[in-house]
């Protein structure tokens, strides 16, 4: 069969995005830089950016009135936004945290780094599949030790297993991400108070990613659950929260981290000054007003519930596994003989959907990609072309 | 004399403002937190602030035009910016340096923390009067040697005895600031150049901070002369540049720093992925852009002409003496007995005008100020309250 036009292109493009992609590390190109170097290709729903849309909306409704329309974003770019310290007062309040537990960040990404370089020594374990750069960002002084999450489990972590697993390695930091990326998977409050009332006398640092918690529940009233507060009795208890993915604002670079004074003390004491531009700034002071607050609840709640319709609907797909999880995404295994890397490419260059390929991702074997919820209008996009590509 | 009731509010906030600023550590506290933690202060101009006005007004003409009227700062806000070495190639192309030796910043702070942090070991020579950070970031295995620079010499740089010191010392690194905050000294670029080759071989890292050179100049064209592509030749020479203060967007946090491959290779591969938000990267796309150049070229040297203006009338008001700057800012001593301190309080409080008061700087003796050069407008207010003030 000789090869047609349409599939000579389709190739030529495939080896040009799996090149950008490599040049990307253990992490997906974004939308900018592939539409950047590769202009032919037209996305139309990007499934791989892990975020609430309904929420970005908001707020740019928000920021439009307040700071462009007042014309306020001038002195915003202009001047030097307020100290680190200043922004974590604002937040403790809010949070009804010390706020000299809180470590105000450029991005969730600037806590992982912080902490791994300066607080992780010795021995730490990281369940897989993970973010990647909770392994990649660690120092010379640290050994990395994976724990496996079952597929066969449906990636579930086993708390009893889990701790017994820890107290024989005895490492000096563990890492959880709840819910887990790229899987979703979730450990229910009860059962996370209880793996870190078992182990915060075992290890030195508990670490716990909590970036996908909005999109959690347990009860049908679809209430956040948080382990925020478990900080104030357990001093080694580090959590690690981005506002990119809840708030849909990945650009302005948010997050915040809470541990034990000392540590917030031993990082401010030796940088992080500026950390936050004033967008940023504006952001945070945002998102402790009950007027945002209230109005963020509600685009939360719709968008959890259109997750859970999309997802189930996927779910329904032949040659394909959904895997459960309680994030905004959900991790899909290939079960055609088809691989990843063909399946997104092909979603990418010929549907314009871009999904992430799991390939590279440590301990996942099989085919999987991830998916990530979007809005209502984009799932049902997404929908129609694997029900296209697949049954 | 009893004090009259205007006296005692002018106690009263000179004590609330005192302890805003210790609050603050060796920096003062920025214009947004003054005006919120003190509304009853009118800040009429911000002579504490390094940057120049005009360029502000022309990066807020793009920024208007460009992402506000297309509503392309959705997007901006709401997807992740290009990973650091995206930036770093169009950087590297602009100024002519091979993009491995870029490392794009989150500001120039976030440079100056990860190379004393990461690079500085052992004994780092530090010239005093300088900006804190320098000190206050090193690790725990650096000693910090001070290398006075002389009041009878107007801070001047002799770069023989500079030399020989630090031969004599022997020390891991050197940092030098150029031109020197917060005096302006400048050292030409001449000897610049005859003092990297003298210690390249002697010390480790040559840390050179060129975040006002766009202010200095040697001839009268005003042509900019910086010793970036010095770092072709000398492979431990590290140069670390600010867009706060040429550019005057603070508020963005945009910086880079130019060094061995290999340096930025293990910053990169251990951290600071997306250290650079969405605005950020819009800078720097626009900043290698020759329609904006030239048209900053232009209020470049408006300002330099201005600002010299501005401090050569300073320099005829008695009771002060103004030390020579190739710098935005003039350091200022204060002749008449009375303290830095004060003159800073009363700058503030009465006359809206917020300075630098030099106090804590670790190399000042006598009473000292900083002052900014603003536009025309606002440098003519400063004039007549130094001239009521002080003659």
């Amino acid at each position: 069969m000789e090869l047609v036009s349409e599939d000579i292109q389709l190739l030529e493009l495939e080896e040009k995005f799996i090149s950008l992609k490599s040049a990307s590390g253990t992490h997906s190109p974004s939308m900018a830089t592939i539409q950047e170097k590769m202009p032919e290709i037209k996305i139309r729903v990007d499934a791989c950016f892990l975020s609430n849309p309904y929420a970005t909306e908001l707020f740019l409704g928000y920021f439009n009135k307040e700071l462009l329309e007042t014309n306020e974003i001038a002195r915003v770019l202009e001047f030097y936004p307020s100290q680190n310290s200043v922004i974590a007062d604002l937040l403790g309040e809010y949070l009804e945290i010390d706020p000299q537990k809180i470590f105000v960040c450029n991005g969730a990404i600037e806590a992982i780094q912080a902490i791994m370089h300066k607080f992780v020594r010795g021995k730490a374990i990281i369940n897989i599949p993970t973010f990647s750069s909770y392994y990649e960002f660690v120092n010379a002084e640290t050994e990395v030790t994976f724990y496996q999450l079952e597929k066969e489990n449906n990636f579930k972590l086993d708390p009893a297993r889990y701790i017994e697993f820890v107290k024989r390695e005895k490492p000096n930091s563990i890492i959880l991400i709840n819910p887990n990326n790229p899987d979703g998977g979730y450990i229910k409050y009860k059962n996370l108070k209880f793996i870190i009332e078992e182990l915060s006398g075992v290890v030195e640092n508990i670490i716990v990613d909590e970036s996908f918690i909005h999109f959690a529940f347990e009860d049908s009233g679809l209430e956040l659950k948080s382990i925020l507060h478990l900080t104030e009795k357990v001093d080694n208890l580090i959590i690690i929260k981005s506002m990119s993915k809840d708030f849909g604002i990945a650009g302005i670079r948010a997050g915040y981290a809470i541990m034990g004074k000392e540590k917030v003390r031993a990082l401010l004491s030796n940088g992080y000054l500026w950390n936050l531009n004033g967008v940023a700034e504006y952001f945070f002071r945002l998102y402790t007003r009950p007027d945002f607050l209230k109005r963020y609840e509600v685009i939360r709640k719709k968008y959890i519930i259109e997750s859970l319709i999309f997802i189930s609907e996927l779910s329904k797909i032949r040659n394909i596994k959904a895997y459960s999880t309680k994030a905004n995404f959900v991790l899909i295994e290939i079960l055609d003989g088809r691989t990843a890397e063909h399946i997104t490419n092909v979603l990418l260059i010929k549907y314009g959907i871009y999904v992430r390929n799991c390939s590279d991702k440590i301990g996942l074997k099989g085919e999987f990609i991830r998916l990530a919820a979007r809005s209502n209008d984009e799932n049902d996009q997404v929908l129609a072309v694997f029900k296209e590509l697949f049954e």
